[in-house]
């Protein structure tokens, strides 16, 4: 059967001709409750009023992190993450140039808002660079990028990212399997010098820096998905692979040959204990531990056919695969899997570790008629769990304890993963649900060959979901968070502070100091002029030597909401902002020589279009 | 009164508070009719449906064209113009990169759409980069940018993009003063040293191709906004002035000195007569022409003060200025300064040029009470005008003929420019306008001290104006053009073509190509596998020495909708895409050795995980 879904879907030139199939009445509203009137009402965000809950939402390989309100599903803010951003000046300036490392992009896949009590607590957002094998961190009181971190022997984090249940680690699994160390070693060595690795992050709050705690080295598999266990199985993580096969070449055809890949669970306690022992090699500085060197800490469980998702249930009690090339969702209980590993009963072992066998740990299957290519489960508050199937294009709801199917509804068109209202914490509520969708074929006006992607918000409150609306997204949505909007706490304008380095708060105080062919200048930014030198005839021109390093240390002194001013220099490729009391710096060599108008590029004030003044470069 | 209004400009800490005064109400649905049911209504676009126009909307200092639906205001699309954008592989791949031309920002104000006989004909839009002096033309085909062109002696040209009614010129006038040539002058010289110039630019729609025909060269004035003329006014350009004061410092203050500023009026078609008989000197192989030198071609109207838009109405009769420091509206008529110039009735010159009585072109001034900070004037198609108005926060409908103020109701908050639907063409549709306004204050769910930017849009069908939703939208909002959905025909795969350099449509056609250090892979991207080598053991993986230049040339055979494949590198900051039926071209030198995993980031199929391959570079 597995083996038949697989031959189908090679053979499809497009898997959405089997959604074709199943929902032949795609397009309309099959509620009957689903007038237009309500719908429309029920998105429709009038001005004066705001959003219930914000959508967290990874922007793939834009590197981006997007933030949309729902139920409005507006789009309101890129937050730059991993990629540079020229409407923020993010990796223009010094600070945000050198927290990108020499890179311009990022695939961002798998966000998490940190946790306190298996509950969201809004405080930061974690995101995974899958290409360039970074972590970073959001700081939600400001929505910028507080630090980012260089993985050393990842193969991309993919996996990633997911938090323990008071964030006491942040868990990023290797997608693609590599030698550590940046080691060359053919393809023909894989078995041998290619490592599947696990990267154990922590994150100090009020240093607002990561730290890479240890990495665990695993089998040359491909990890996809991982959870973090919780309450009950709070110390434990669990991963889905594909690629156990150990294929080379030809991925599509060669690892998808086996019936059954493997769920990882990995005790993190544990080999946090064994680490704090001392007793664990280090490879490059970075405490190594092989987890079948410490026992209990790890088991495999075998699972349908390259699975995409794991989940754990908000109670903790059961863990979810859904089987991208197996038409079914598995329900596995950690109390089974703790018996079998209590009594030692194991079906045998693969690279070392021992597999439990799957119907010791199996609770049920889940298999709708029809329902093709499930990625991901999420949950509502009341025992109910909800699927995306990619091929069959549609959203199933189904009850865990009983693995009945209660509703299932078409989305358009071609889901990744979903996100449920609070839907990762101990207590989801069961309000919405967003589909993140991979294809958008002519669902709105044509934009050429490159199409948006897309998503679509559902009502789960009720015993059937309710298809609110369809809206474009920008790329690419994978995984995202949906918190309710009063657990987000933001400042608007930063704290005047005095004490700030190279802030200047008073007029009189701005300055330029020149030492040999550095020129520093300690300037103002406010409505609606720069004021770089209190004392110069021209306050707002700067006078330089060709080849001088130029540093702009400029401080928005208006205190005022919403009132962000930029700095742009024309032909120099420069541009940054300064937000409402921040202080920010921009530093480059002045090798043009000529005459460069400066002027202010974000909207400020009605005098916005005379916030300017030059740079004057006298040639060498 | 114009300086009591200044004065209270720089006076306050916000412009907005003075909004706050003229709308204690603000915030509430005024019309009676407007219940919530209705709009929300009318702005719902139900899956299945499509939007009724496009709004391509400058991204500002993203330097991106953003694409919106009508009426249901959902993005749905970037595409990347003057920045990188990592989302596509903007700026990455060979030809992107190449065109950006070194620079990974910009700074677009004001999109025009191609025209022909007045009217938008949906093939071509057209930007400008305020901040590093180019020009792109997007091609509504495909939706993407086609040339770009870096114009000299340009001190930012911000008044442009305008095209004749036949786009037989794109006009785009300076913003800031500055020598030409890249020559150093300190400010002390401005007078003499610094020029004001306009570019005008023809685009070949054949060739897809930009040619800078001539500049004009002006005095250092400040030109800010610009229109062409319309049937009876079609050889003319008008632009609007500030800092005739010739301010080189603190130009809050200095350039906001007189009460009245100029409109210059060119006669393009005389200069383009006078270029085309060679006796027109060249500036860096650049014809500059200087209008004083063409009887006839350039004359200056008085005009209140730091006047921001200038528009034609569509039937060409008019120009309208809107006097940003100056609270009204000023109806200036065509026919009146044809008078003028023919009987020769000048009130002087000024720099050279005639300047024609400000009474003596006069129709109108429009003042309606506490209006304060009009912006542009937007037209429907029954007469009447629209203004935006930056510090009351308003939209003011008025009747051009009779000066009659109609309607005005709130927008939330500052708005810049106004759009209506198919505005800037000799048959404005009355159906829709849209403010893009600078500030969102509170409106939406709050992202830290960097507030989105939005827009309001308003139903323009009925007596008055019907507010229909606030929306916020990405930075930033300057001008835009909204063209009925039907006008813009796009092609969604790229048609196969054999001959296309580089490209290779089978599988057995992959090759790899090696001289000396340069390796030449010409490839193909298809679902769900990369073929770079046919007759390679492993015909994903590429092993080059370090330090090779890699050249990937990859086509994306799959020409279906919707199917684009991506290609990113990983740890070597390199990602493009492969729309449906294109080849594109990445090139790089590898100079860091170790294993690279290749894979698709952009989701493609059930098996785009598995789309993977790997770059090994040996060690030298």
């Amino acid at each position: 059967m597995l083996n038949k879904v697989l031959t189908a879907l090679l053979g499809l030139t497009s898997g959405l001709l089997v959604a074709t199939v199943f929902f032949a009445d795609i397009g309309k509203q099959d509620d009957g409750a689903s007038t237009l009137q309500s719908v429309a009402e029920k998105v429709y965000v009038p001005q004066g009023q705001k959003d219930e809950y914000y959508l967290l939402s990874s922007g793939g390989h834009s590197g981006q992190l997007f933030v949309y309100g729902v139920p409005s599903m507006r789009k309101i803010r890129t937050v730059p993450v991993f990629s540079v951003d020229a409407a923020t000046g993010y990796g223009f300036d010094k600070h945000s140039k050198e927290m990108l490392g020499g890179y311009t992009w990022g695939d961002f896949h798998h966000p998490a808002v940190s946790e306190t009590a298996g509950d969201y607590d809004g405080e930061f957002l974690f995101a995974n660079d899958v290409a360039n094998n970074r972590i970073a961190a959001v700081d939600l009181t400001y929505f910028h990028t507080a630090d980012i971190l260089k993985l050393p022997n990842m193969g991309g984090p993919h996996a990633g990212v997911f938090v323990t249940q008071n964030t006491e680690y942040i868990a990023l699994p290797t997608r693609f399997a590599r030698p550590v160390s940046d080691e060359y070693a053919a393809l023909d060595r894989y078995d041998e010098a290619y490592k599947g690795i696990v990267s154990m992050v922590q994150f100090d709050r009020e240093e607002r820096k990561f730290n890479l705690a240890y990495q665990i080295v695993l089998p040359p598999w491909s990890y996809d998905l991982s959870d973090a266990g919780k309450k009950v199985s709070g110390d434990w993580i669990v991963m889905t692979t594909y690629n156990t096969e150990f294929a080379t070449s030809n991925q599509e055809i060669n690892a998808s040959q086996k019936d059954r890949d493997y769920l990882v669970l990995i005790n993190w306690r544990k080999l946090a204990d064994q680490v704090a022992t001392g007793d664990v090699p280090e490879v490059d500085g970075v405490k190594m531990v092989d987890p079948r060197d410490v026992e209990g800490s790890i088991f495999a469980v075998p699972t349908p056919k390259s699975p995409h998702g794991v989940d754990v249930t908000p109670d903790g009690t059961r863990f979810i695969a859904a089987g991208k090339l197996a038409p079914l969702m598995t329900v596995f209980s950690f109390q089974k899997a703790f018996n079998a590993i209590e009594q030692g009963k194991f079906a045998g072992e693969e690279f070392g570790i021992p597999v439990i066998a799957y119907e010791d740990v199996l609770e049920r299957e889940v298999d709708p008629p029809g329902a093709l290519g499930p990625l991901h489960t999420q949950f509502d508050d009341r025992g109910n769990a909800f699927n995306t199937m990619f091929i069959s294009s549609e959203v199933v709801k189904w009850n865990i304890d009983t693995g009945q199917v209660l509703d299932r509804k078409p989305v358009f068109y071609s889901p990744g993963h979903a996100t449920s209202s609070e839907g990762d914490t101990v207590a989801p509520d069961g309000k919405y649900l967003i589909a993140g969708n991979k294809i958008a074929k002519d669902s709105f006006l044509s934009v050429g060959p490159s199409h948006p992607e897309s998503a679509d918000l559902f009502d789960i409150s009720g015993d059937t979901m309710q298809h609110l609306v369809s809206v474009p997204v920008d790329p690419e949505p994978h995984y995202s968070q949906m918190i309710k909007a009063d657990k987000i706490k933001t400042e608007v304008v930063y704290a005047k502070d005095e004490n700030r380095p190279n802030s200047v708060w008073a007029s009189k105080d701005a300055r330029v100091e020149r030492k040999g062919n550095e020129v520093h200048v300690y300037g103002i930014a406010m409505r609606s002029k720069y004021i770089f030198d209190a004392e110069a005839e021209r306050p707002d021109a700067l006078t330089v030597k060709q080849g001088d390093r130029v540093v702009f240390h400029l401080t928005n002194i208006d205190l005022d909401q919403d009132i962000t001013h930029g700095f742009g220099i024309m032909d120099y490729d420069l541009n940054m902002e300064v937000q409402p009391g921040q202080t920010n710096t921009l530093e480059f060599v002045a090798d043009k020589s000529g005459v460069f108008p400066i002027y202010c590029t974000n909207f400020c004030s009605a005098l916005h279009q005379e916030m300017s003044g030059y740079l004057l470069v006298e040639p060498q």
